[in-house]
């Protein structure tokens, strides 16, 4: 990901120091331009900015040990994931020590780092992100999401949740009409081509709004009858011999949101499930 | 949905004649042109074609019970939801009795049905099909699955599981981003009108023939990375005060993906755990 980061930078025409713990992994970008520092030191004093992008936040620490020094004055930028504690926790760190930090988050794989589309999150002091903003479109499409530092890792979280979640949805529907022959392939023109983005994602952006309003109204369908389909969905995994956990947890929560006196409201009544600790989890 | 079906056909100008267990209900279709049937073999006697959609296949057999000889040499297209076996089943009580059978499922809502872009999945006999083919096609976009009557409703499963799932992966997300006073519709507008379409749903069909080889390179970022991430949505939700068993479950699937060998494949490695049913469950 650095690589692919810093070679977005060069290809913008951006003046880039680099350092990596190994540095014969940066020849190809001082082939391209880059200069190599010897030292984190040295990298961070070579501009008024440093982007990092490492394997978590106690990494970042050990790397910039002995850079604090140099970074008193100036600003860093850190990709890395993480937990909205620890983003708080950095922030403290920047604050303690005396330099400007956003706390970000990268979107998108490698390979589209450097393209319009491609999203990256960032949170923390307005001016920090207003300041470096025309270099952080040479990444990609940097949005801003507010000064709670916790902001751009907890979206981050959030997105990948929905995308393990969906690609599990995805996988296990695959592998039950699989159980009849039918190939992933196919099925992903129907479902992915039509049924995601036609039935399942205009769903989402009619009912986001009424989450906010705790309001599901249950006059096009019921909770009661949701739970009958999930029932069957659990069933008719058994019967096909694939996987049961995903469904029957699906049937659970469900269930739960049922106890809870949601029965007669429509199927996002279990959000007042999915917001809340289950006790004793 | 049965009111919502007879009003797409009345629309596009088909005669009809309708039965329901409680006669007014039908009364707005009477007005509008429909014919009202005293008793279902009289209603199954008016026509060459008969839609059914009710609860299940029980209560088809109990409905249809008295019209079976009205049934003889004419067609039924059942619309109810069910399992493959209870498909089959049927079937055979139309191969037994000497009618023509389509099985099908809807999957839209009703306020969709009769637009064009409302999918009616069939399967069984492809004659059947192509002979009512106009007639279907009045209440959408009927698409053939092919001669296994059980493909319609293993279909119907298949996407109806990836629905809620989806749904359950964006309320997650949204109750997570809400923990720090996100509205849902907020991140709806990053989540689903950007990250679903362009990240998931892109990935998603990059990959599907890929599940049919069980090719699953991990090259640009191995199970094992992907663990980290999911333990980290795990501890993060954790950490926020919100529901923790979706995360835990997916991070339990890739654990057992990695058990069996796949840690250093990518993601859709755990196609391999969701197409097995777990011992013992």
């Amino acid at each position: 990901m650095g690589l692919a980061l810093a070679e977005a930078l060069l290809a913008q025409g951006h003046p880039l120091t680099v350092w990596n713990r190994t540095a014969a992994k940066a020849d190809a970008l001082v082939a391209k331009g880059a200069h190599r520092a010897a030292s984190v030191a040295d990298a961070v004093l070579a501009s008024p900015l440093t982007i990092t992008c490492l394997n978590d936040y106690d990494t970042m620490y050990q790397v910039f040990a002995g850079a604090e020094e140099a970074l008193r004055g100036r600003a860093l930028i850190n990709l890395n994931s993480g937990t909205p504690t620890e983003a708080h926790a950095a922030d403290e760190w920047a604050t303690r020590t005396g330099f400007d930090y956003l706390d970000g988050a990268i979107m998108v794989p490698p390979p589209l780092v450097g393209t319009p589309g491609a999203v990256f999150l960032y949170s923390g002091p307005e001016g920090v992100f207003t300041t470096h903003r025309p270099t952080l479109a040479s990444l990609g499409d940097p949005r801003f999401l507010g000064a709670d530092p916790g902001r751009a890792v907890l979206y981050n979280t959030a997105l990948l949740d929905l995308m393990y979640t969906s690609i599990n949805g995805f996988l296990h529907a695959a592998a039950l009409v699989g159980s009849a022959g039918v190939p992933a392939a196919t099925f992903a023109d129907l479902a992915v081509n039509w049924f995601l983005p036609t039935v399942v994602d205009a769903t989402l952006l009619a009912q986001a709004e009424e989450l906010d309003r705790s309001n599901y109204p249950g006059d096009l369908g019921s909770l009661e009858m949701n739970r009958t389909a999930l029932e069957h969905i659990t069933r008719t995994s058994v019967e096909q011999g694939v996987h049961v956990d995903l469904p029957r947890l699906a049937q659970q929560i469900a269930e739960q949101a049922i106890a809870e006196g949601h029965g007669d409201k429509n199927y996002f009544a279990v959000f007042e499930v999915l917001k809340k600790a289950r006790a004793g989890a």
